[in-house]
C-alpha cells in the first residue's frame, strides 16, 4: 500500500541509448520536500546544473527528480538550457506540479544535443507509472556502462533514509560522471540539511576517483519530506548526530560502490593517511596517491610497487619531511622513517592477486589528523571502454 | 681527432637492468665548465638530486656527469645519499678531478639499494673508455623502456650545442623518470646560463606529460666549458638571443620526442591555448587537456570526441567563460562560442587514425595570451607496461 508520505519512483526507455536500455527515471514525492545539493565545480557544467543551483539558491520546495542517462547535455549552449528548462515544463504538466518544483539531471555523452522528441515519449511512460515498488527500475535507469545497481536503505526509530547512484562509464563512454540521490524523512530545516550533505558529500564522494577527469555533470541531492515525527532544530541535537553519522556511512557505502564499479577496475585502493597537520593535507595526499597513473597500473598487476605511492607525497602543495614518513601496503611495512623496509614481494603480490582492495596506509608523522580516499586499479578495460569511437 | 674543447662520452654495463643492456654512461669535459640545472619539486626526491643541487648552489665549476639506468636510487634514505657520495668518489679517483666536479643522476625502480660493487665496475670500464665519438652509445645507456635515442645538435658561426634526453619507463617499470644532459661551448656566466635553462625549460620540459606522475629523479642539466669566442654579457646581446632560440627549439624537439616515445604512445597530442589573460592561465589549460585520462583514451581510439578535452577547459583554477570558447580538432571546428559544431565525424576520425599528431587548438577570448602542452595517448602497451610485478 502506498501512502502519501513514500517516495515514488518509475524508469522508462526513450531511447536516448544506442542500447534499448532504460534512460529515465523520476522521483516523485507528494509532500512538497525541502532540498539539499552539491555540485560539480567544473566551469563547463551541464544545463542541467545550473537550473538545480537556481532552484537551491531560492530556496525551492521541491516535487520531482527527472534524470535522464545516455546525452549529458554539456557543452550545448542556450539550446541545452533551452531542453533542461523544457523538460522541467513537460513533467510538470504531466505530474500536475509547478516547473520549479521539478530538478532535471543528465548523464552520457557531452557537445550532442537532447532529443526532446524522446525525452517527452519517455515521460509521459514514466508519469503514468509511479509507484514506491519502482526505486530498482529508477536505479537502473540512470547507470550507463556501471555493472550493477547501488542502492542504500537505512531505517531508525527517528527517520528513514534511502538514496542511490551512479558511477563511471557510458554507453558512449564519456565523462565519469556521478549522481546521486538521496530521500529522507527527516523533519529538518533546510539549512541543517544541507549542512549534514555537505558534511557527509566531503567524506565520501569528494574523496573518491577512478579517473582524475571531473565531470560536467556531478551532483548529489538529498531531499526531505520532513514527515519524522520530532523536529531537528540544531546540530547539536542528539538525533542530528546520529542522522549526520548514518548519512556520511550510506554516502561512504555508495561512494565505494562507485569506485569498485569504475570502468575496468577489478580493485579498490583505500588510502588513509595519518599524521598530518591539517585534515586538509591528509586529504590532498591521500587523493594524490589514490588517482596516481602509475600505482593504478602496479594494483591491476597486483604488484606492491610501493614507490610510486611514496613518490606522490611528495609532489602535493602539502609540506612533508620525507625522512619521517611511514608506508604500509595492506599490513606490510614497506617504508619506515624514510628508507626501505625489506618485505615478502611474492607473498603480497599474492594477497593482493586474491582481494578486491588494496589498504595504503601513510603515517607522515607530523600531527594528528587523518583522512581516507578511494580509487580503483587501471586495466586494459578501462581504455577499451574509452577509446571506441564516440558517433 | 679529439681536442680538449670537446666533450667526451662514455657508456658501459654494470648489471643494474635485468637485461643486460648499458645502464652506465658518463659525460667528460677536460676543461671545467659552469652548470646550470633544473630539478624535479618533488619532495620525495632521489639523492642525486639533492647532491647536484649543492653543487649549483655553490656556483661549483664541473668536468663530469655520471648516469647509471635501472635503478632510481630514490627512497633509500641516508644510505642512497652515501652511494650518490661514493659515486662522485670513485668517478673522480678514476678521472683524476675532485669529487665536488661530478654531478650524479640515477632513473629506475624507487625504493631499492644501489648495488656499489656493480657501479664501481661499471665506472672503471666507462672511465678508460672516453670519446667524444660514444655521443650515441652514452644516449643509448641512460634509457629505460625508451623506443630510441633522443639527440639534438646545433651549430650556429657562434656556438655549438650537444644534448640527449632520456622519457618514460623503466626496465622495472617505475617513474616516468626525465633526464635530459645539453652541453654547449657559449661563453657566458653561470646566472645567464641558468637563466636561459629555465626559458627553454618552461617552454618544453615543463609543458610535457605521458602519465601526469611528477618523478622523483627529473632533472635538466646545462654545462658550457666556455670556449665560444666572444664572451656574452647581457640578455640583451643578440647572441644571447640566438642561444636562447636554439636552446629552447632544442628542448622543444627532445620532449617532444619524450612524449612520442612515452611508453605504449602511438600519437602526439599538441594543445595550443589562446586568447588567455596571462600565459599561465593558458598554460594550466593546455597542461589539463593534454593529462586528460579520458581525452588520452579517446585519442588512442582515434575518437574525434572534443567533449573530454572541452571539459577540462572548466576543471582548473582559471575562470573562463564558457560562452565564448572556441574548439578545433586539427584544423576542424567543434565548438564555437560554447554551442556544439556539426562537423564530419567519421572523416576526422580517419584523419586522426591516419597520422601521429593530433592538434587540439583552444581559443579563450578573454586576452592575447597564448601557451602549449604536449602529451600522448593512453593505451593498453601503457598498462600492459605498468601493471608488470617488479620484483
Amino acid at each position: 500500500m502506498t501512502t502519501k508520505q513514500e517516495f515514488k519512483f518509475a524508469s522508462a526507455t526513450c531511447g536516448l541509448k544506442k542500447t534499448k536500455k532504460p534512460d529515465l527515471a523520476i522521483i516523485y514525492s507528494d509532500i512538497p520536500c525541502i532540498y539539499s545539493g552539491v555540485f560539480t565545480t567544473n566551469q563547463i557544467h551541464a544545463a542541467c546544473v545550473d537550473v538545480n543551483k537556481d532552484l537551491l539558491k531560492k530556496k525551492k520546495r521541491i516535487r520531482a527528480i527527472v534524470v535522464n542517462s545516455g546525452n549529458a547535455n554539456a557543452c550545448t549552449g542556450k539550446k541545452g538550457f533551452q531542453a533542461a528548462k523544457e523538460t522541467q515544463h513537460i513533467a510538470a504538466k504531466l505530474l500536475k506540479i509547478k516547473p520549479d518544483e521539478v530538478l532535471v539531471a543528465s548523464t552520457g555523452a557531452i557537445g550532442i544535443h537532447l532529443d526532446m522528441d524522446k525525452m517527452n515519449n519517455g515521460l509521459i511512460q514514466a508519469c503514468s507509472n509511479l509507484s514506491s515498488k519502482n526505486l530498482n527500475a529508477a536505479a537502473k535507469a540512470i547507470l550507463t556502462t556501471d555493472q550493477f545497481v547501488k542502492i542504500v536503505k537505512r531505517k531508525t526509530k527517528k527517520f528513514k533514509l534511502v538514496g542511490f547512484t551512479k558511477g563511471a562509464g557510458m554507453i558512449h563512454p564519456n565523462m565519469a560522471t556521478m549522481l546521486c540521490y538521496l530521500m529522507t524523512d527527516l523533519n529538518i530545516s533546510q539549512e541543517l540539511l544541507q549542512k549534514a550533505l555537505q558534511t557527509a558529500n566531503n567524506e565520501s564522494f569528494n574523496n573518491i576517483s577512478v579517473d582524475g577527469d571531473m565531470s560536467t555533470n556531478d551532483m548529489v541531492i538529498l531531499i526531505s519530506n520532513r514527515q519524522s515525527k520530532k523536529e531537528i532544530k540544531s546540530i547539536n541535537d542528539p538525533a542530528f548526530i546520529n542522522f549526520q553519522k548514518v548519512l556520511t556511512e550510506s554516502c561512504i557505502k555508495l561512494a565505494k560502490e562507485i569506485v569498485i564499479d569504475g570502468e575496468g577496475a577489478n580493485r579498490l585502493i583505500n588510502v588513509s593517511v595519518h599524521g598530518a597537520k591539517l585534515i586538509s593535507d591528509a586529504k590532498e595526499i591521500a587523493r594524490s596517491i589514490s588517482s596516481s597513473t602509475l600505482f593504478k597500473c602496479a594494483i591491476y598487476g597486483a604488484d606492491p610497487n610501493w614507490g610510486r605511492a611514496a613518490s606522490r607525497i611528495g609532489c602535493t602543495n602539502v609540506k612533508v619531511d620525507p625522512k619521517k614518513i611511514d608506508v604500509f601496503l595492506n599490513t606490510t611495512p614497506v617504508y619506515k622513517k624514510g628508507v626501505p623496509v625489506t618485505f615478502n614481494k611474492p607473498k603480497l603480490n599474492k594477497q593482493i592477486k586474491k582481494s578486491r582492495e588494496v589498504k595504503v596506509t601513510v603515517n607522515l608523522n607530523l600531527g594528528n589528523k587523518s583522512a581516507s580516499a578511494y580509487g580503483c586499479d587501471l586495466s586494459y578495460e578501462y581504455v577499451k571502454f574509452n577509446s571506441a569511437y564516440f558517433t
